[in-house]
């Protein structure tokens, strides 16, 4: 097959669009294979589409292969059983909703999960149906509050979600380890490096699930790994405490004056200067306990505010702490906040209770107080008397204050330990290219899907679901691979295999151009053939360069010759290859 | 490629699902094809999917045959384009409206012209760049008032929409006979007759446009032909008018006694009796001129009351009333609306003017009276006299009453003159399956779509639209292609190319079955092999007949014969085949 670029629906740009702010968006746009339509909203040109076509092809080649077969939702969906999971209120804003003409409620599905539960319940009955995986590769929209990178984070994506269905925990891991499996070997054709890390279920209320992330410096995610293997993003580390001590032969704590000293920095330095540890060494901040008031922002729109105590050498991580405090959205707390609270004394907040204040002046005020699990009993802390400018030195957590519980909010750092024990973590970005949940058997108890099993007794099934953002991956293939002169797609799922070039004004070279391209399409190759009498060499050579086709052949003067140059897109090496060759040196 | 029954994710029903009113839905949901979510929107299963890409293709390749480029637009759309064109208002509660998080508003896109034109103006801005023709195969939302009949009026439909541009009007020409080409091809390949006809342009606002309908007597759409022919739906179908004639010695009008005459033929009956026609004739219906009122809902709510005045021989077709008075929708008048004007007094309504009845009491109304094409001036009519028990004779149109302009809203008789003076027509039915338009310069106009033409000017571009129901066509091939054991496939888009079934215990016969499968795959066929074990013969010929692969083959005893038995499923016919020749003789 050819395509002649003379009449081809393609314009490339030479202005970057206004709002790109990442590689993919700004080449995707320039070199016309994606059009902005709405924010992270776009329509689809010919070349992205055939981009967009090679990736699903691969994914349904091995979505066959795992035994999972295809079916088709639309986007439209009744609210109902998005209501009765639950996720109709826990999507908050993130969904889009819509009314009939009638008034009934509707949604744009972000994922399907219960209406392929739906689909099972309805067709299958007995254990002997199952094990089940089905998959959809589909048009999906989510309303994120901001959407950017142009189809890294948008609001319209494609997107492969399979849905798994068994009778058993074991047939469960199984059904897992398949779409697992499967998504290796995807990625492993896509060219795309990823490491698979533990990561949260919350949100799907499943009960297991990893993502796979493409390390890169620029992800958006972040992620830990030790040396023996652990490998988590942080919203699913688990911190190590510290084994909970005897606090027998500890001295009582001590109010002190601290003026001036709302931050962690001034308070460490005033309290060695002022009050030096007694064994002599230097007070760091992870002496002291850093109390944090953030404000949680619940479904039914209260706003509840929780103080959070920490060691005061680690930030509260706020994407740690929306997954800790989910479905509630998190925000740090208000000058507002502060003000209807006096008890909370800002820069001096101290341990906390149900009924205020450990120290400090007694309020009721039902705030709860919750800490970091390194805040074991017997440990003792530097920490605010809720007194303006004054701490207390030695407060012993288990003897002088509880808590309403522990809260994984605090950032993890390089060197924390694995929660396994496999060794201090490292720290690294990534991308999110796919995800597996276990979702257990959240959906099917829910929706009642039931089926008989063995003994002839009802059994609730359990389900997995499995995501890769098709659209996502283009954009991230495109991000890893270009140059300041444009795309470099790899040959697995580039729009052409070849780009050929005719440049010159002889009857000869354009001769010759139409006999390669009938070479190369003979040897069964999908041809670019730039046709375009009027346009000057250097332009045509942008235009390749910046579409990115990994095998560029320019027919020229060389034809004289009878020889064609071969330019590789990638290492821009040029080479001559005689004319009756052209195929046998690509193909 | 085989896929296996026993493993394959495919349940047949015994009972046909509730809602079904036509053969197409009531088959498609029980052999497993499609699944209902929501009225008038459905889910894929597999075997509908393939069903649905087998089209997809061959609708893909002629677009390609055509010259036209794929691209593909999200659904949701935001509002701001279709505001500006007007659609958004006239479409009224048939388009799903949504807003996003910021109350930005937008649209669940039903077509795609607005943002097509918007695209061709982003990316082109000379006549050099045109023609050019771009589709996709999308899915569309549309709010019917009453989604019925499964897949052939649904509120989720996949569509093949295309749009054209050009810089001239003989441009349009040729791209909208290209777009009218391949529709010829395609529905000449998928095996559906057709008929192209004249259609109403109004609701797409453009200046031609031929329909496509499979001619047959359960179809929506009356459409009529003449001898020589003519073609049209009857909502385009214009009315031949007599000549105007001359009213000089007609005699004048006279009010006569017509008690208990509310209906035309109890009219008829009685001016016979009592009011004999002069020249001895009888008198018809066609004699009178009934007046009918009818309530137009405009799209700002308000309910504007008119009269029509046509031959008492004819009904007012209500189709045809839509699109004469579109973008409003059209109501019979309500006791209440009567109730409102005591000036109409029903039964004996006569001719009307802005200022009230033309005979009768007086009263200001504001009601518009239009008249049908043959309401020529010189024509003389029986009619109401706006009082209880009263009608005139001979009133004379153009000398005893005018009207605000003709309308056409009669419905149409077989024997009615085509106007294009090719005969007189005769009526049929038949059910869209592709609709070309002719857009003109509409959505260009609006929305800035302008190029340089030779000469440096800018000129605005002429657009066409053309579509094809792509699930509507899927579920039409399935209404004519069944009996009352199930569908019946076309070779062209049938699901699988051979239903192996394998019966009896024998591992012989299980050997065999295998041996032919692999026989088939080998010939490149695509092939759904029953091998579930302990299903007996009955379930699965039953089940083979319900899901309508075209040709079946039975592997059971024979096999001791060394043959097979070949089943086609169209005509019932089994013949045995030696078992080393099954794909010589399928292929």
């Amino acid at each position: 097959m050819s395509t002649r670029l003379s009449s081809y629906f393609l314009r490339t740009l030479r202005e970057d669009p206004s709002d790109a702010e990442v590689a993919s968006h700004r080449l995707l746009v320039r070199a016309g294979y994606i059009r902005r339509q709405a924010p992270g909203i776009f329509a689809w040109l010919p070349l992205g589409l055939r981009v967009k076509a090679r990736i699903e092809a691969i994914i349904r080649e091995e979505m066959a292969a795992a035994g999972a077969f295809e079916v088709h939702f639309p986007a439209l969906l009744p609210k109902e059983p998005y209501e009765v999971t639950g996720r109709y209120e826990e999507y908050g804003p993130g969904m889009f909703r819509l009314s009939d003409r009638k008034d009934a409620g509707y949604v744009l599905a972000p994922t399907h999960e219960e209406v392929f539960t739906l689909l099972v319940k309805d067709l299958y009955s007995s254990y002997k149906d199952l094990p089940l995986t089905i998959f959809q590769i589909q048009d999906k929209y989510r309303d994120e509050a901001r959407p950017r990178a142009g189809l890294l984070r948008g609001r319209e994506f494609t997107m492969k979600d399979a849905y798994s269905f068994d009778s058993s925990d074991e047939g469960l891991d199984a059904s897992y380890q398949a779409q697992r499996d499967a998504y290796e070997r995807i990625f492993t054709r896509l060219g795309l490096e990823y490491v698979i890390v533990q990561a949260d279920a919350g949100a799907m209320g499943g009960s297991k699930s990893e993502e796979f992330l493409h390390p890169t410096p620029v992800g958006e995610d972040t992620f830990v790994r030790s040396p023996g293997g652990y490998a988590a993003n942080v919203e699913a580390f688990t911190t190590v405490a510290p084994e909970p001590r005897s606090f027998e032969h500890l001295t009582p704590a001590e109010v002190l004056d601290t003026p001036d000293t709302p931050t962690i920095q001034t308070l460490v330095d005033r309290a060695n200067e002022a009050h030096p540890r007694p064994d002599g060494r230097a007070w760091t901040a992870a002496d002291t306990l850093k109390n944090v008031v953030l404000a949680l922002v619940h479904l039914d729109g209260r706003r509840e505010l929780v103080v959070v105590g920490l060691p005061g050498d680690r930030e509260v991580d706020m994407k740690r702490a929306e997954v800790a405090f989910a479905p509630a959205e998190v925000e740090p707390a208000t000058e507002e906040d502060f003000a209807k609270h006096p008890g909370l004394v800002k820069g001096y907040i101290g341990p906390w209770s149900a009924a205020g204040p450990v120290l400090g002046e007694e309020s009721s005020t039902g705030i709860r107080y919750l800490t970091d699990p390194r805040v074991v009993s017997g440990s003792g802390w530097i920490t605010g008397a809720n007194e303006h400018g004054r701490h207390v030195f030695g407060l012993v957590a288990g003897r002088d204050f509880t808590s309403d519980g522990t809260v994984e909010v605090a950032e993890v750092k390089a060197g924390d330990p694995a929660p396994d024990g496999s060794g201090p973590v490292e720290l690294a970005r990534g991308m999110e290219i796919g995800h597996v949940f276990q979702l257990g058997r959240k959906y099917a108890d829910a929706l009642g899907l039931k089926v008989l099993d063995e003994n002839g007794k009802l059994v609730t099934v359990t389900m997995g679901s499995y995501g890769i953002g098709v659209t996502r991956i283009l954009a991230i293939i495109a991000e890893l691979n270009n140059d300041d002169k444009g795309l470099i797609w790899p040959k697995t799922v580039a729009p052409f295999d070849v780009h050929v070039i005719a440049t010159g004004k002889e009857e000869s070279i354009w001769t010759a151009a139409e006999d390669v391209v009938a070479q190369l399409e003979a040897a069964g190759l999908d041809v670019l053939f730039d046709d375009r009498p009027k346009v000057s060499p250097g332009v045509k050579f942008g235009d390749a360069e910046l579409i990115g086709v990994p095998t560029i052949v320019i027919v020229g003067r060389g034809v004289a010759d009878g020889v064609v140059e071969l330019w590789d897109r990638a290492t821009g090496e040029r080479t001559s290859i005689p004319l009756d060759q052209v195929a046998a040196a690509i193909g």
